[in-house]
């Protein structure tokens, strides 16, 4: 049933300006009409194919005129339902907006259009010395990380997408371009509409471009691995680097199921025990030199055991190989299964609670789930696996997920480190941000008074 | 002429509620009328002093009840009128939430009240090994940092107030209390308003508690002086270092005018050159001294002479003087006149051109300025100083000031890097963020719909 706007008029004037951008194509349809979440799909009445910000611009003025809801959409790769057309409408698809427009080496910075993914971007610095951190493992747009506030492994050193967006480009529902930012490093001009805007879930508006911080490739690297005998001493040789000032350039947990999972799935022998990667890089041999030797030594006095170091790229390559198929593996051990991931975030010290605090509620109901964790950041995945038919299981799944958001909650954390709101979780974000849902809801209305910027998100 | 609305029956209810706190006194209203910048003080009707935040509140919701403009006011340090009642009404002290009510050293993090100072804060730090690292210079509440997203020496490094602020609390006009942002180290829960209120100068209501990040005090730190032939050749080492990957904690280049101030002054005898300071740490001895090895080569590769270092921190506190001094030196160096400090932004690899415009203007027009500058940030201030009386010269000298904000507009940069909009830069800000003005006094609007916070300012 199309949105109720969407008439044959509406139609005939967006065929007549977009020509074949404009698709009803029922396959393209289904391919926006979902993301990687477990959400019921909904198809978007059309999709609009953007190949130039005008386009944008355009298709927004005739959104507003004609009151039809519009969803942005780029590489497809949200987990949380964000980009599904609730109430049907347009999907505008900027994965053709996928230019590099500018890179300023000596300026640290590099201005690219939103549809350009940031492993592109990293393939397009690698000549320059430089790249963007900000990881979060998908094939993601930077348009797409930037409406998510997305982040990943590497966020302990280099913060998330927010910290690395210096300057955003817009449009508003209506078409007005808007800039928002500074290009500089540092700005206090005015009110940070730019962090607002990022992580707003294509709510605001629709992002064009993004000015984003890039790092020089750090010239050393090192990774070293250790097992532990419990998750809890994994996190705390994980807090213990972190007090040291050691600035890992990424730290991350995975159970012992995890490993086994990944032994099943790729016939290896890797220890069956929660394992913990450091990664450490510095400008000088000697610089790393140093810091490792306090790493494994603080690594030792927490019990881990089976310490390897990878030094050179394919070294560290391989030796990230476990936590790099953690998830493919858990997938592949239950075919047939969905799965639901958690995306919980504490201050560091509650962290070992948090993850014992869960495993006590999976003992309790029998529920398996595996860990992966950000643990530098005190944010970890719980990834949960079910028959998608088994209703009783899921229901057993979501109230070990609510139990694990209120703890969360309690201890001043927040139910979504990196994934978003979306569809899934407006109601966590009802109990989280209760007293200022009503103030969002406003400025929500500030930007798009008529509401039709992916509405059904996030409240 | 007091606010309209501050009539005699709204001063006695305000008395009734707030007996002592609420001081009509004209050397309490004095002080209050103004702060660090050249702007013409103005008189509140009546200071309020906060000891509570039930006290805000209060004052919040009968300031709403009679329509009374409010500034907020803790430490008075700002530096572009933003703490001038313009439109008279109430100046909020809120100097008395002075507790830190929560350090957690495993999470990193410290829970204040928004009147406590960041020098009160690290000293109360200092025992657990940990330090908040904005470091602006003067005497500055961490509420009031908040506000204008402040920055200073240790931004290179840490970012600025906003990067460090996790959480805070806030009471808007009316009354109610919001809770925004959290206190794990990443979010993406919702609308960033967090990030909002931070930098709005005490447009969108008065923050009473922060959660702020803090960091493990480096093991080992260094400092490096070298002087320079010119300003443009200690900026391009500066890049240089930034290239590298080095790191500096802090990266600080003055003028050779400023050195010669600091040796008239203190009776020194630095070498009157461009000067720039350099200063890194690590975990260890040895990372330190790999990354110093290289910091001294990119130094001597960029023409810097007179290479110093320091170690001890009495030996680095030494070394630093002549930075530190620098602004007391120009001042005492002409006594009797008025001093204006620009606080430009440019992206990094624009900064020796800007430096060199800058230069050029004031040649042009017999102008005396001297720089400071953040360097690796690419944000410098220049001070010019005058008679107070001489309006040619202070035309001239806006004048200038004016160029230097168009070419730094130019170059994708910000009027502001750290001190804020006030009543100073309103022209300005017109100037960089036209486009979103509007949108940002509609989002004022979702905040503040009576217009009583800090009413003139920004916009």
């Amino acid at each position: 049933m199309p949105h109720a706007n969407f008439t044959e008029t509406v139609q005939a004037a967006f065929q007549e300006r977009f020509g074949a951008g404009f698709s009803l194509a029922e396959a393209v349809r289904e391919q926006h009409g979902r993301d990687e979440s477990r959400e019921t799909p909904v198809l978007p009445d059309a999709v609009l194919f953007a190949q130039s910000e005008q386009d944008v611009i355009d298709a927004l003025q005739m959104a507003a005129e004609y009151r039809l809801p519009v969803v942005p959409w780029a590489a497809g790769s949200s987990i949380e339902g964000q980009l599904i057309p609730v109430q049907g409408g347009l999907s505008l698809d900027v994965s053709g907006l996928n230019q590099v427009l500018e890179v300023l080496p000596g300026s640290f910075q590099a201005t690219v259009q939103a549809g350009v993914t940031y492993a592109e971007l990293n393939r397009q610095l690698r000549r320059e010395g430089l790249f963007f951190p900000v990881d979060p493992g998908a094939e993601a747009s930077l348009g797409g990380m930037a409406s998510t506030n997305a982040s990943g492994t590497a966020a302990v050193r280099y913060g998330t997408t927010r910290d690395n967006v210096l300057a955003l480009r817009a449009v508003l529902p209506g078409g007005e371009v808007v800039n928002l930012g500074s290009k500089a490093r540092k700005t206090a001009a005015g009110y940070d509409l730019r962090g607002l805007f990022i992580g707003a879930e294509g709510t605001l508006g629709v992002m064009t471009e993004l000015t984003v911080r890039l790092y020089p490739l750090p010239a050393h690297v090192a990774v070293l691995r250790a097992s532990f005998d419990s998750i809890e001493q994994g996190a705390a040789c994980a807090a213990l680097l972190m007090g040291a000032a050691l600035q890992p350039e990424r730290l991350e947990l995975i159970d012992a199921g995890e490993v086994a999972a990944v032994n099943n799935y790729l016939g290896r022998d890797y220890a069956v025990a929660p394992t913990l990667w450091m990664e450490f890089a510095a400008a000088t041999e000697e610089a790393l030199s140093g810091t490792l030797a306090l790493a494994r030594e603080l690594c030792a006095e927490s019990g881990g055991g089976n310490l390897t170091e990878a030094h050179t790229e394919a070294e560290r390559a391989a030796l990230w190989e476990a936590r790099h198929k953690a998830y493919y593996a858990i997938t592949a051990q239950h075919p047939g299964h969905a799965f639901l991931t958690t995306d919980i975030c504490v201050p560091l010290e509650r962290l070992p609670d948090m993850v014992a605090y869960t495993a006590s509620l999976c003992r309790a109901a029998s529920v398996e789930g595996s860990l992966v964790g950000h643990v530098g950041d005190g944010n970890f995945h719980m990834t949960f696996h079910a028959d998608p038919d088994d209703a009783a299981r899921w229901q057993t799944i979501h109230g070990i997920y609510d139990q694990m958001i209120a703890r969360a909650l309690e201890y001043g954390g927040t139910c979504t480190g990196e994934h978003g709101v979306g569809l899934h979780k407006k109601g966590h974000l009802a109990r989280q941000h209760g007293d200022s849902l009503e103030l969002m809801r406003r400025v929500k209305a500030a930007f798009d008074p008529l509401g039709i910027m992916n509405p059904g998100k996030i409240f």
